[in-house]
Formats: C-alpha cells, structure tokens, sequence
C-alpha cells in the first residue's frame, strides 16, 4: 500500500497516519523531497478495510493498492497453465475443446440427437441447462432432474461430457450426480453461498463471466472456488453488458490475453451468449480460438426456431457442422489441435 | 406481438410465419399495402420464446412486444401507490424514510450508539449487515447470528425498525426471526431462488437494482416476489455501473420517476453506494428526494475512518444529523415530510 | 509520479529507471523495504508521455499520477467559485438560472411565443438551434443564419439573454455576432479547434459534457478553452451513455457535486437530453436543483408533437409552467434563489 | 413506421392519429382485433422528427422503425462488397491489409525507420499523426505539415501508402496533398463538417467508430461521407468505452460480422487502441483477421519506452514481427491471404 499525502498536509497530518498505520499492525517508510509526503506500508496482506479508511484521514490525497488482490488464481504463485481433467477431455491443453448443445434440454430426443450432431462435428462436450435462471418468473424454467437423466443418457450413447448449470446451493447433491462440470452462469459469479459448495466438490467448474464484472472481480470469484480446495476451475467469457443494442452482450476476447497473463487457469469462450444471434456465432468461435482460448461453448439446437430458450443465438446441426472446419485450421494456424468428428469417434465414444 | 416480414418476402414466408403462429395457438392479423407485410399475433400471455424464435423464421425482419413482460408489479393493473407497513413505519405514503446505520454490524457498542445517533437526527429504521457478500475471500464477512442479536438489541433500545440483508436462502429462517424488512442485495437481484424465498414471507422486501440491472429487469425481478404472495416490495436504486472511475457508481435517479410511472411500488435511493465517496451522499440524499424517493438508505458509522467495510462513503454521526434539516427542507418543497428527530422521538419510540 | 517496482525487480532495472527519469530531466526519491521498490519522482510539470513510457521498462509494476492533469479549471489554483456574468444574468452566484427554449430554432413565431412563455414563467436565458448536429446526414440541420436572427429578435422582444450552439470553428464569426453564449454540445467535447476557437472569444461558454465523458476529460475539455484566455465558461451535465434502454440518457447528477469540488466553474443540468422523454423532466429540474447546479437548461416547444427535432423530450409552454414553482421551492430549501416570472412578459404574453 | 395504440386508446385518439400522419403527407394502414389498434404508415422515407413526434399523440405506445436510416452504406442497395483501391493497394478483396507506424511522426528518422521495419514485416501501408487530438491542452499536438513531409520521404523510400489523420477541416486542404487515406479519429466520428469535408473529397477516408458509438451511428457516419459523393469509406474498429479497467478499451470484434451484414463497406482493426497494453496486441490481431477484418491497423514504434505518444500500446520492430507470420497462417486459415514482407525492404533494412 502507498498513501500519497496532500501537498498541504501537515507533520501532524503525516504523523498520524503513521500512527494509524502501526496501530493496524504495519510499519511504514517514508518519501520526502518530492512535493509531497509518500508513504510504503510494510506488511502482507493488508486487509482491504485498510486501503478504505487510510483514504479517510485528514491530508491524504489517494490510497494506492501495489498487490493482486487475488493469490490461488495467479500465475505468480503458479507459473505453469492449468489443465483442467474432464474424465480425460483436457481444457487447457494444446488440444483445444468444442463444448457445444442446447440452451435448455427439452426432451430426451431433443438431446440425443443434438449430442450426436455435435460430436460428429467435433465436439468434446455436451451443454444443456435442467436447471435454468429466467428474468421473467413466467417463463420455462428447466425440466429438473428429468433434463439431468436426459444428459446422462445422451454421455451414456456418446461419451460426451457432460456441462450443466448448478443454479441454486440447495441443488448441488442431485446435479453433481449427474453432471462432468459444474456451471456456475453469469447471474451468479458473485453467489458467494454456490461458488463455495462448488468450491468444496472435486468436480471441475466452468465460471462465467458476470455480465458486468470486472476482470478483477471474475478472478477474485475464481478464488472463492479455490480456497475451498478445488482446483479445477475453467474461466468463460460471454459477453458483457454495453451501450451497444446491435448485440446481446459485447464479447471481450480482449479477456482472453489478460486471463492467460494474470492466471494459470484456463479460459473458454461463449460465442453464443456474447452475441446473441446466430448469425454472428461463426465468426466469433473464429476469433475466441484465435485470441487464444482453450475451447469453446456454444448453442446448438436442432430447430432454433422452436427453441423453449435462446433459439435466436443458436446454430443449426448444420450451421455447427459448416463452422467446425475453419475452427480447425484457426486452431491449427496458432499451434493448437481440434479432434476430428466423424463416424469413428462416434463408434469410439 | 407484431411481426415484420422484410420488403422481399415471398407469399410462401408470409403463410408460413402465420402456420408456425397458429401452431402455438394464437391467430394473426395482417396489414398490407404498406411496402411489406406486417402481422399482429392475437392472444395473451405470449410465451417469450415465442419472440425469439419467430425471429428466426425466413422472410422476417423483426419480432416486437408490445405488452408488458411483468404484471402484478405494473401501476396498469395496481393504479395507486402501495404504501410498504413496517411495524407502523410506512415506506411510499406521504412521509420520506430515513434508514441508516453502518455498512457492518461490528459490535453492540457501535451498533447502539449508532442507532440513537441516527434516531436521534430522524431515521425511522436501522440498516446494518450480518452477513455480508465480499468481492473477495478473504475480508470479513459479518457476524452473522451474533450481528443479529446486536441489531435486535438496538431495536430493543430505539425503536427504530430493522433492514439487513438476506444474503443466502438457507439463511431465511434465521434472519427473518430478527429484522423488520429483508434486503436482497444488489448482486443478488438475479437470485431467483432468494427471491422466491423472500416472496414465501411476510416481510417487506427492500430489492435492491441490480450493478448492471435494466430497468425492466429490476421489475420483473420484484415480479418473481410478488409472484409468491408477498406484495410488500420497496425497490431501492443504488447506482449502476458506468465507465466514470470518479464516482464508484453513477446513482441513476431518473429509475425514481419511471418506478412511479411504471409501477406502484415504493422506490428508496442509496447514495451511499450510489457514489462511494462521503462527501458526495449529502448532495445526493436531496437529489434522491427531490426525483420523489420515498425514502433514503445512508451508511452512518462511528468511526468511518475505522470501519470493517465501506468506510469510504459513511457519514459520521455529525455529518449525518447536519445533512437531515435541509433534506427535510427539500421534502417539504416538493409536499413531503419527514419525521422529526428528537429526545421527545426517542423517548415515545 | 510514483513509480512502483516488480517485487522481482533487479537492482539494475531498478537503477535504469532512476537513469531515464533524470535524462528526462527530474529527479527521483526511493522507499526502500517495502517488499519492492517505490520511487517518487520529482518535478512538475512531468510529460503525459512519460507516465505511459515509464510504465513500459523491465521491472516496473505501476506507474501513479499523484498530480491533477488541469490547473486552470481546478478549485486549488482558484478557491472562490467563479460566477460567469451573462450581461447581467450571473451563472454560479445565489440565482439559480433557467434557460428553456426549443432544440432548433424553427420559425419567428415559434421561438417568440417560446421566448415570451419562458420568460413569463421564470426563465432568464433562451436556448435554440440554429445550427444543429444530426446523427443522419437526412434531416433538418437548422436554419442557419436567419435562424440567429430570429433568435436575436427574440432577445431584443424579451430581454433574455440568447445562447446557442457554435458548431463548427468556421461560423464563429457569424454565431458570436448574435449569441450570449456560445454552446459547445456533447459531440463536440473534444473537438479541440472549436474549444480553441470559443476559448480565445470572451464570451461565456457553456461546454456540454461529451456522451461518455470521464469528469476528468471533461474539466481537461474546459482546461483547452481556459488556456485560450477565456475564464467565462459553464459546465453542462447531460447524460451519459449507459446500457439503460429506458432514458435516452443517464442524467449523472452526482458530476454537480463532484464538479463543486474539483473546480470553480459553474455547472448547470440538462435534464431535457438526460433523460429523454418529457414526463421525467420535471423531477430531474428539481433533483438538479437539490444536488446543487447553477442551472437549468431544459426545452419548451409551443408543439412537442410537431418539433422539428426532440419532441419527445421537450415541455410544453403548461408542462412548463407547471414545473418551475416546485424548482423555486426547491431552490429555496437549498438556500438558493429562482428569478419570478416577468409581469411585464406575463401581461405580453 | 409502426404505430402501437394503447388498449385504452380511444376510437377519437385512433382518428387523430391518423389525421396527424395524413397531415404530415403519408396514409395508414390499420390492423384491429389484436387487443389494441396497430397502424402500419406508408410511404418512404419518412422524416426522423416523424418517430418522435407521433409518439407524444394521446393513446399511442410506441412507434416503431422498420427501415433502415442509412441507405448509401447499406448493402440492401450495394450487394457486393466494396473493395477501396488505395493506389493499388487493396482494402475489402482477400488481401488482409496491414497498416502499421507510431501514434505520432516524431522524426525524420523515426518514420523511416518505422516504415523500412513494418514493410519488412509485411505491412502495405504507413500510420503516423502528423496533427494529434490530445485529452490535455499541454500535450504534444504532432509536428503538422513538417510531420506530413516525414511521411511524404517515407513513402518515397518505401512505397507504402500513408494513412495520417484530418484533424480539422481547415487542414483539408494540406494533409490532401500528402495523404493517401484521410484518417477520422474515433472523437471526431460525428464531427459532421469534417465528415463532409472529406466525403467531398476523392481520398479514401479510414472512419474510426466513435468511442461510445454505436454500429448504427457510425454507419450513419460513413453515410455522411458517402452523401457528399466518396464512396471510399474503409470504417474502423477501435474499441469501445466500458466499465472495464484492465483495457484501455473494450475491442469489439463483433462489429466486423455485424458490419459485413449490414454494409458493403471494409473494415479494419485496430487492436493497439482497442486494448491500449502492447502485450494484447499480437492476441487481438490474430482475432481480428479471424473474425473477418480487411485489415488491422497497429502502432509501432522504435522505442516505445520514449515514445511522445501511446507507448504503453506500441509494439516494438521485433515484436511486430514476430506478430505478423501468425497474422498470416490465421488469413490463409480463414481463406485469405497477407503480403509477404518485401526483400528489397529487407535489403533496404
């Protein structure tokens, strides 16, 4: 912590903020010469409480925090890239991961065979929500524990792993029964209560951005799931919220450098909820792996337009099967792989 | 619903967009001669989906609402204002509401003195938390039961009626024992399991606007309250995230006029996180009750400059009771009133 | 300027750090022990570029302003509030001035009964148009020179003072011929000739804040036409741009404040463009108001619903009418005052 | 145009809705029975004052836009893409085009430098601001016409074609007689004498997206341009002003899909502003050829740890070639190509 002084403090003014200062518990040191005092708080960590009131007191003009706030999440305490095991699908590998299927699971045969479609085409997961967060309480909210058997017969006949949301605390027994990966979703990066159930499972967790969070803040939630002792967290961009309307969200790939720098996590990318039209999808699972993410997550239906959820920001069988190629050879193009889809991945599944 | 087929639809589209509409169980109506068709569906409600998807259809432009997504929160089937009774303390009649008190329950001694102190200068109730959501892991997060035994003590003392926060639904039983009225933070304004938690009870709901939160959201937010059975929701604005970095957040106070015109429920303000700097809230508390706010929630603390959270924008004891007189001032102008503080008021409470 | 250092920081990078500020010509001052190296450097005033380049060489964490980047504008070079004198009408004094009037100036007879019903109700300056910016290459730009002189006609029937926008530095000649004051609008916040250009006139300038303006810009803005030699200027608040569908604008009235504070300048509120729809004006005048703005600059149509541009944002002459009292008794609980209405205007009108 | 009427509405407010559009020149069409009386207006183009004013009538609930505002950039009317010859250069065919040079020309022999460095690398044309739009008034403004001869000399030894800014309209004429684009920077997007300034013009103009603009503003932009008879326009992705702190700006790649829909116009990338930290830059580049771009537009500089301008975003020579042969597996990934660098530069080098 640095506590830069008015140029018009006082030596009463200073001296009390040193005074306060050690009476926290910290030393300081102190510049002088340059127009104004500066102050180097000694001492780690310094609680956040501490950066607040110090700003507070008589003649000091701005509290400077020198330390991340976060620890387990960053590549300072962990140098090398986490991979993130899914029963053996690895996310954060050079082999980049297609995690593809619908908003909402409908039916059984809804999901059997957007599970097929996409693994043909290349796909490593499967997503599909049985739970569901809607803004309107008059809307379908997910078929519960019915949806999660439906995924689970779709991993059965496939092998595909199997992404779905864990939405309230309350329901973490019965869906991490079932599921490969947790999904904690945008709404609730900052659910202290669920990311801590999360973070006592062994199961991995995929977090989404907060549709207004800050990358600090994303990381910080991170660390929730961490200091609870599981390890396993994959980071997802999705959009956040701007002034821009032609788009449901604005997808930052810029998140995906900064994530890679800050962190040893790996970091996904959600084309599909950081646009919100099909049409645009495409394009941005293009840019997400050239950007350098570890896998993609994205909507697959097999009639949008009949969609319970999402049908608007969702690809056909045949828009994914038509986008998986040039995905390759972007993957390929910045050093990384994407498994092959066809018949005999099928029969190997 | 109204759907507008582009200029170079085919007749084959036009029919097919009616099918698919009929399909649902709702009939159509058409406008033609005006360069391309255009369809009102008929029926109500419209399942949101329906929008969605129909958008998708080939051979249409846009897909727009013309109803309201939220209904029992809406001044079109409630006209007049709901006035929220706690304990006799009535939130959206004539009188404007002071609640105040510190961000953190830190101990009986500052809990109680803070409690006269606010009385004192005219708050009705007390806000302070027990348990508090952190951006971080590892900063203190309330006292939890014990906080709350301290603000019943001072209820005890004052009179003064209780706001704290619900910050996790296994919480409910526990919390709802002790206070007059339950917050739902702003990160949990998407909460849906807490919200319908809340709505199971009888307490007044204070929902505070989401960081990111349209409007819109915020209402149907309250709707999924209201959706339960408990009509007793005061919404409070609280600042919304913007990329200005001189204020924490920027108080939205125009959300007070359009929660009047929209909807009949109460609408209080928060200055305190709405600007996140102290010296910014008494400004803001007379511009909160200029808009019309029917109440205002401050953090008051002892010792900001010692405070375990939110130091930065808490008022001191002076600072608070020199900032009541000319919001009572400002209320009367605009032909409201605002209880006096006084030895008299803290007797008879 | 602070510059933090890696806690990984070789004493080589840290002593070519100290090397290259003094080739730019300064001095510096080290913290040492607090776990990494802290340099204060000394010296004012230091290069923008040098806080950018610094924070590139191996080693360095942070780099922190602990300097205002304006001067001219700011309260600590210049303690007393300035009151910018509008041939009498003073702007940052006791009196809270109104300024009404319509977008664009449209006919002779519309901005005369506009001017006269303004007057009568308390205004004491007319805004309007007559050049105006479109975001549509297609619609009505204003009527140029003719419609200044329309507005000049109205100044000399009412006796208001006139201000209106200067949009382009190669009217100047002709708008400052026929203006009180000349407007700079949100569009035109940086654009650095034109504020040079009104900057080295001595007329009053009222320089709107841009759409997504950071307050630090804005008053950097104001700094460009002070260093022309102009000392006359009036900030606008206008709104900012946010993610919120239902104003057209967010109306940040915590900038009165922050204003207050960091500058001398005058601020007044533009609650017209705020919020952008005419039924939420009437409570942002009177929150403005209690915030603390010098100001208020709103718009009046004889016919909103036939305005060449900004009907729906704008009052009618009743609308209007209606809302100024409660502004006065507004002001007047801030310990402000608020012109009356001219009997001599009322009689006319 | 859509006109929604309330449910209440009653049959006299329908009527004079209709009376006011027949008023106003154009006739109504009327869909009843769907709750609530829709009219669709016909006629074409109709004025923008038009959407706002019908929405004041009594009994209307929203008026709704169905055609587009913009016409000339539109790909409605130009299905084929554009491809902007810059003397032999092509912008919008399958050659990616990489623009690269220092924020500012600062030297004779920095240019030169520069512009040996970026044509080695594989760049076709030369960035460099010769007159600078600077935040604060004491900052360096750019060497003007002397900095206009640097690049004309850089041209002449390297070929590549110059891209520098027109800051003002009164420098029209000057920088024309350089330049081979106008370059529009992001705060002058709605700076519309200078859009019509350069739309007079046959130069082809690089328009920036305004930095809180939307898509469909800045299209409305390019339309000013091309109004005025240049159908040169190559627009610009910057990035976008959001909450976010840990970038400069919020790099919006959607707006290359969104753009290629809409409009038949190129677009380029710029990641160096759109990110404002050279270590993102090389990631964003990457995306943005991916996500469709015609070109990027990158700072470089020989020392950006001296540079007068943008350093903290500039890569190095070394870094930006490195960059570049990555850039180029993801255009051939993607179906396009990237010139090779030159051997003669590298002779020349």
């Amino acid at each position: 912590m640095i506590i830069v002084l008015e140029p018009t403090a006082t030596d009463e003014q200073v001296n009390d903020v040193v005074k306060r200062v050690e009476e926290a518990g910290f030393g300081t040191r102190q510049i002088v010469g340059t127009g104004q005092s500066i102050l180097g708080v000694l001492g780690t960590p310094l609680p956040d409480a501490l950066y607040e009131t110090m700003g507070l007191l008589p003649g000091v003009q701005q509290v400077i925090r020198v330390s991340k706030r976060y620890k387990l999440v960053s590549r300072d305490f962990h140098p090398s890239d986490t991979i993130v095991d899914v029963g053996g699908v690895k996310v954060g590998g050079n082999e980049v991961q297609i995690i593809a299927g619908p908003c909402s699971v409908e039916s059984q045969d809804q999901i059997l065979r957007t599970a097929h479609a996409v693994k043909e085409a290349g796909a490593t997961m499967l997503r599909g929500g049985a739970f569901k967060p809607r803004t309107s309480p008059y809307e379908f909210r997910g078929h519960g524990e019915a949806g999660l058997e439906m995924l689970a017969r779709a991993r059965e006949e496939t092998g595909l792993k199997i992404v779905t949301e864990l939405l309230n605390p309350t329901d973490f027994d019965l869906v991490s029964q079932y599921t490969d990966v947790l999904q904690i979703g945008a709404r609730n990066m900052q659910n202290f209560l669920l990311l801590e159930v999360a973070g006592r499972s062994n199961l991995p967790v995929l977090l989404k951005r907060g549709m207004s969070a800050q990358m600090e803040e994303w990381l910080l939630a991170a660390e929730y799931v961490m200091a609870q002792g599981n390890e396993n967290v994959i980071l997802c961009e999705r959009g956040i919220r701007t002034y821009e309307t032609m788009t449901r969200n604005t997808l930052d790939l810029s998140a995906v450098p900064v994530v890679k720098r800050l962190s040893h996590l790996p970091i996904v990318v959600d084309p599909s909820h950081g646009t919100g039209k099909w049409y645009l999808v495409p394009s941005m699972m293009l840019a997400g792996v050239a950007a350098g993410a570890d896998g993609l997550i994205v909507e697959v239906h097999p009639n949008p337009d009949s969609a319970l959820s999402d049908g608007g920001q969702s690809l056909t069988f045949e828009n994914f099967a038509a986008a998986i190629p040039p995905v390759r050879s972007v993957a390929q193009a910045v050093g990384r792989s994407l498994r092959s889809g066809s018949v005999e991945a099928v029969a190997a599944g």
